[in-house]
């Protein structure tokens, strides 16, 4: 094995491309870049990139095109014109979309004799490059086993399973729990900002408090899996009384109480449905049944 | 300085209260229980703890009276009545509250000449004993000095301040934490369970990311307290426009989305409030605003 760095293009010079472009420039590899607009190129090019005149010769660049495009429609349009020349190679889309998008995006990438793998990547763009950070794919294992350097450069890849479509459902999912959790830190934050407590002086006790939250995640989680929600450290009716306590507290302080009323109702939807004496783990319960299901069931 | 261990009493004896006495006797402090319904104490005194017939006993016991009962109320209830024999002691509120019932005990312990220490225990009983897991204190900060070692011995002690409503006030906020984060983690596990993926493999996924996220909130918090949200990671406008990925997803797998649909509106709320092009962190802006003052803006 040679200390070569193998070749990579990049298709899409955005924030989030241009960082990942950055990175395996810094790494090493013979990177090619391709924008739309060239003048995103330029700050590559400095730094020692090779900026392609045109798609045709960005894809022909490289065994392992990464695409990191603004959505499913920019991925199309760039990559149409020049499908035929994707055969053998590899190619590792990072563009956001929807598990269906990718689906669609890797039978078309089959289509034209292209080995596909889908991704998404679990960090903003100043993160990338830092092996903490995850990259979750879905697809081709041959492509991550194959490129794997490469992969490695930008943060730790986890392939997910051979559905395209994973990578990007996980994505959806993770997204959901971050924009929960900092708007649930974020009003706690200005619950107690009303008693000019310091949001610094706050948030190092809810990140610790956090890391016994996911304890409890852990062990819901094999509740979850059982379909069997034993309540023996907290149940959603002790759940239930307590909340009022945050509501009262918030509304008291002149706060927007829509997130808790909320998380109040989904707890009485649980122990309406028989869960009071469960623990949180059974709210699940409730959240697989949608607005249609629950009107069928009324 | 002797190795005897202090004498402590702790009243209220459920679930919680009962973890509280078992630590404290197996850490070998000569432990003093009473509760309302007797039975309760035949474990704890199976153990090595001593029963007392009545309140008065129980207060005359320690110097050191840990309260965990069921509400304000019941403490009142419990300790009214023997309120003049709690001079010279130092009083421990563990029992769930508000901050403005703090206040009240803290004034009320205050005119019986007790030294008054409020309290909220983050955890859940099997989690008592551990120094990993916090309990928050606010009040007389003299009692946790005088009786730190029986306080380290059911947990990490953390003084927030003297203002006694601070305990419950953060307990307030780092519960509504809890909720919004195992809310988003249980819709997030619901939509990749539709998928066959089980909670105990998403979960592990979902930790590791949420310590990304405590990186954001660490970030942001600098921002919510300088009051300015560069977007220059990610801005609302691009979260806006990502949200709609987890909402389609998970309507297409009928799911329950009120909470995703509350998070994009309150983006939409901080996106029209003029913070598009700002950070997460801006929603905070929003959330500060409750249905009175926005009514009154409208």
């Amino acid at each position: 094995m040679g200390t070569e760095r193998a070749a990579v293009t990049v298709i899409g010079l955005g924030q989030m491309g241009s960082a990942l472009a950055a990175t395996l420039v810094e790494r090493g590899h013979p990177t090619t870049v391709w924008n739309r607009s060239a003048d995103k190129a330029r700050p590559l090019v400095d730094r020692g990139a090779r900026q392609a005149a045109t798609p045709e010769e960005a894809v022909a660049a490289s065994p392992l095109i990464i695409v990191c495009v603004l959505d499913h429609d920019a991925l199309h349009a760039t990559l149409d014109p020049v499908a035929d020349s994707l055969a053998g190679k590899s190619l590792v889309n990072l563009t956001s979309g929807s598990p269906e998008q990718a689906r669609e995006a890797a039978e078309w990438a089959r289509s034209h004799a292209a080995d596909y793998l889908d991704g998404a990547i679990m960090t903003t763009p100043p993160g990338v490059g830092s092996p903490e950070m995850m990259f979750l794919y879905s697809g081709s294992r041959t492509v991550l086993d194959a490129h794997r350097p490469a992969l490695e450069a930008l943060g730790d890849p986890l392939h997910l399973g051979a559905e395209p479509g994973l990578a990007s459902l996980y994505d959806a999912a993770l997204l959901g729990l971050m924009w929960s959790t900092m708007t649930g830190w974020l009003h706690g934050t200005a619950l107690v900002g009303v008693e000019r407590i310091e949001a610094t002086a706050f948030t190092p006790v809810a990140v610790r408090w956090l890391s016994a939250v996911t304890g409890f995640m852990t062990t819901y989680a094999a509740q979850v899996d059982a379909g069997h929600y034993p309540g023996d450290d907290a149940t959603v009716d002790v759940q239930i009384a307590t909340i009022d306590h945050l509501i009262h507290a918030a509304a008291a302080r002149g706060l927007d109480n829509a997130l808790p009323e909320l998380l109040k109702a989904t707890m009485e939807r649980t122990r309406d449905a028989g869960h009071g004496s469960s623990s949180y783990a059974s709210v699940i319960e409730v959240l697989r049944k949608g607005e249609g299901e629950r009107a069928g069931a009324a």
